[in-house]
């Protein structure tokens, strides 16, 4: 049950310095650092190849077809911050767009993971403001009707809790609790290290089948060859 | 960032009679009363048309393909129950179908939600064990990996904690938090109480335009009529 | 380009005999009338098995969340006219229930088709107060934001002129241009009238292939029969 | 590479014997008892509740909005067998109605699976000739390019040749192939036969967790039990 | 109810130099000048990054696999022009390809929207012939069923008039009535004009907040901030 | 029926020599040679631009969330090869990374087409390893379940057998059975050759209509021109 008509101006932000460490780990290593958790779903994409992101998160609701929310949100964003904006019903308008983007961008803001539409991805691209979107849309929106700003939102079936970490880049948008970022990032760093080692032993020949000591349970599962 | 491996035994109920008053004002009443928050997605859909339930969440968090924490859940089921069921991917397999439901209801479960696919439609409906999934599918699943059960859930782009009540009916599916249960019942009620005599009034042909004083509000959007 | 903001409130309806007489034949043949177009795009389902409507058009052009120009439209409504709800970007909110049914049946409406969600179903199905729609949602929606009543719309991939006949049944919804509706019911019937005896003979067992006389155009195109 | 334009007339048919012993199991002991395969794509649904069929597959290869190839098919139909129409491309136009279903009928179909829309379902309904289909639409079709009849087809994800027993129930279609139809029978009979006695245990309070003996697994996976 | 088997040959195009003028501005200024109406649902795309076109409309009425009325229109085509194209039912067929573009291109063609798929997009982006569709298809069609050229056309949900002004970009496709044209275009540039004043307030640090004076109708709507 | 838990060590690859011809053709050319036949679903789509490849199919079999089986096909992988994977549910999990990749690679495969996700796309970019994907998706994957290695599978709609010729571009993935390939190829060298001269006469100005010599059809299919 979400508050609708508020906006909470004191969130406690994840480390800034954790934040980008995660970041330069990608999405998939500090999702799978997590458990294989924390993911949004796949339909939401960058608006350009590429585009890489992290920062904590500023947390919007909005209604549908109408953006007042991201106005309220832009002076909320602290330099680091990445806004993240959910939708009480499925809608794929074009919430966001270049104005707005450039107010983000005087804020400090770090990029923007909405679901619902975005435009002027053309300008968007240029400026290299990096957005995730379930759609990209003409279509304009109004201001009429109130939502919130930093309440827990579930934007792309991720639960979003305001300060929270972002990693996005190409392979979606991860999310990490304020209170497990340092751990996620210890658990993902381990596992980066180890994977520099493995690609040069997969490159050289060698199989995973090997690497993993795979055959044994392979075998013990019934795994037949015929030839 | 789920915690996965785990079975929270005890969790905090919602008041039962509360749960139960809930779910005979419907879904869109109780939803309405909650500021229009808290349903999920409009693909969750009932087995078979009239279904209706309501109870205290139990959770489940399924991995994709694998029902293995589905029994795990059975034994944390009690009388007025209803089992939510969140999988880590997006899947439609068949997760549940009678020899589980024979389980659930033997241990008083009220319906199952489950953002997946279940089986065996036929003699769940003959049951009457109320289904709210996203897919019905013949496909069975394995019994390998790790979820949890009484963990936070998104379910279908909602929250759902332990303990919350359920409303379902053939509208969708409403989550109440435990602890907003017995607000949004006098609200629902409110709302429900004033439902009945504007039905007379719209069936004696007074218009909505009359009744809720629209047509001022109207005009002042700027509503042009044209002979 | 839509006209937002206004009212027709004088539209020139298709003659409700002929309006009638076309729903008796069916979406399906009223199709096939007409050449093969003006149906609705099949997400537009019945909420209830054995749904059948027909009437002539009050169309209705909706912003996305925001079902304000229902009500104005219910004072548009005639006997013998049938609601068609467009709404300006995708959206799956519960635009219209019970009580906007009850005074829509109290102006005489035949029923709804809207390209958008629905709530209230089983209270609707109990009514027998027929509605086709692309979804079924307890989501409410808001009052704010103008759009207008008849103007033409396209909805579900069709345009409907106001005033044009609209056959809806379990195979869909097909609009008739007003200026058509003649043409098409001697069309429409002269096709049903010879599917009598076409069913006869086939329930008697002849074969499409003879009763068609289609061997020979077959065996020109290059069809080959192995043995 | 489907072969276009041609009609297989002689196709060895499974046992009919075994093809109507399988039915009685249903589609998920079916499948299971086929080691989870065999399943097409859970989008084929029945046009009405509690449709049951099975057969032997008379398979046909239809053109995108092109219905010719059915009326080929129907010839090559025989008492028990179930006609399986796949389409070279995606489409969801109304192939088959209620003049197709008699003359399938007084040729012995069981009923019809079509990667497709069909129309005329009410009628369908009333005469009880089960259908399974992607879509339901009043579009109809044209007879100008050739397809094939009982040639092998991708139908909804599942390889069906000609001769395959078709098992369709509420939970979806499953293709048995002709020559393990004999084992896949024996092995979903002894399925069927444990289940009473497992319902009969779960509906007197014994878990699934019990039962199973899945105790010790979870306990070696990690399952972890917090009070 | 479309005409089927017609080519106009005499369709009053829209102003040149008002397309012109119109393109530069985008499409999501010209479709919020024209009162956010006028676009092409958002699954429209084009099959190159950064594409963009504007033209006066040819529009096409397609059968299903069938791009035959894709040669007819081709001679319809006057310097200037955009191919609109819609087909009768939902397809992703590859109608369109590099000879059709290097024809289509001779006779002056800006571009073309098809509500369907297209194919040899990786010599469509090298000849930088402009495409918006909705799907890329390697699978080719027939020419066997007649459609039509110039006639009135529901392309991806907006109604087309041979002779309408489209505007296509990366952010989708909006269609503006030729009698419209002059006025959305005056709207749109003074609209484009108020913009590049923003821009620089916005890239100062000034707030939507304050530019646009929403701080007293957000204290008005109840919105309440919470430190 | 899927054989589950095997691994087919000897299979019959069509030539390889062809298998390289076929793929300078392209996927639109070959398909069209083949009677518009053999091709995947166009939700199948490559992970970058201009992404080409071709080889002999070694297949895969995989279970939902489960990549266990792509480590065992590694070892099967000979030069030139393409891997060909399936799932036996829909599921959108990243089941292949840049380790994978880098195994591949060192193995001699010519690119991956699978029917489910994949994530390192940023890196199997710089790699320029080739893959065709229904998704892009951070999620990993668990190694508990059997599937099976090089026997037949249905992949995005398409049956393909071990060793057959797979044929993979901008414009989608086709299966070219090995029995066919050479066949195949005579008929898409045919209509490459024949595709020159046809540009160069449209680019002059030749309309399709003369070219084609469509008039007269046209005609007798009753099409009017209306001035």
């Amino acid at each position: 049950m979400y508050e609708i008509g508020v906006v909470y101006r004191n969130i406690r932000r994840a480390d800034r310095d954790v934040a980008g460490r995660l970041a330069a780990l990608g999405s998939a290593t500090v999702h799978e650092a997590m458990g294989r958790t924390g993911l949004m779903k796949p339909y939401m994409r960058p608006i350009y190849a590429g585009a890489q992101a992290s920062g904590t998160a500023v947390t919007v609701l909005l209604q549908p077809g109408d953006n007042w929310m991201l106005h309220v949100a832009a002076e909320q964003v602290q330099p680091g911050d990445i806004v993240v904006a959910a939708v009480t019903a499925d809608c794929t308008d074009g919430y966001f767009g270049d104005l707005l983007a450039t107010s983000f961008k005087a804020r400090g803001a770090q990029g923007l993971v909405i679901d619902a539409g975005v435009r002027d991805v053309r300008v968007l691209t240029e400026m290299r403001f990096p957005v995730w979107s379930k759609a990209v849309c003409a279509k304009g929106t109004v201001k009429a009707t109130l939502g919130s700003v930093n309440v827990p939102v579930v934007c792309a079936g991720a639960l979003v809790t305001p300060g929270d970490v972002i990693v996005a880049d190409d392979d979606g948008v991860v999310v990490v609790p304020a209170a497990m970022a340092a751990k996620a990032l210890e658990a993902a760093s381990a596992r980066e290290a180890s994977e520099g080692e493995k690609r040069a032993r997969l490159a050289a020949g060698t199989l995973g089948l090997d690497m993993y000591n795979m055959r044994e349970p392979l075998l013990k599962a019934g795994l037949t060859y015929i030839d």
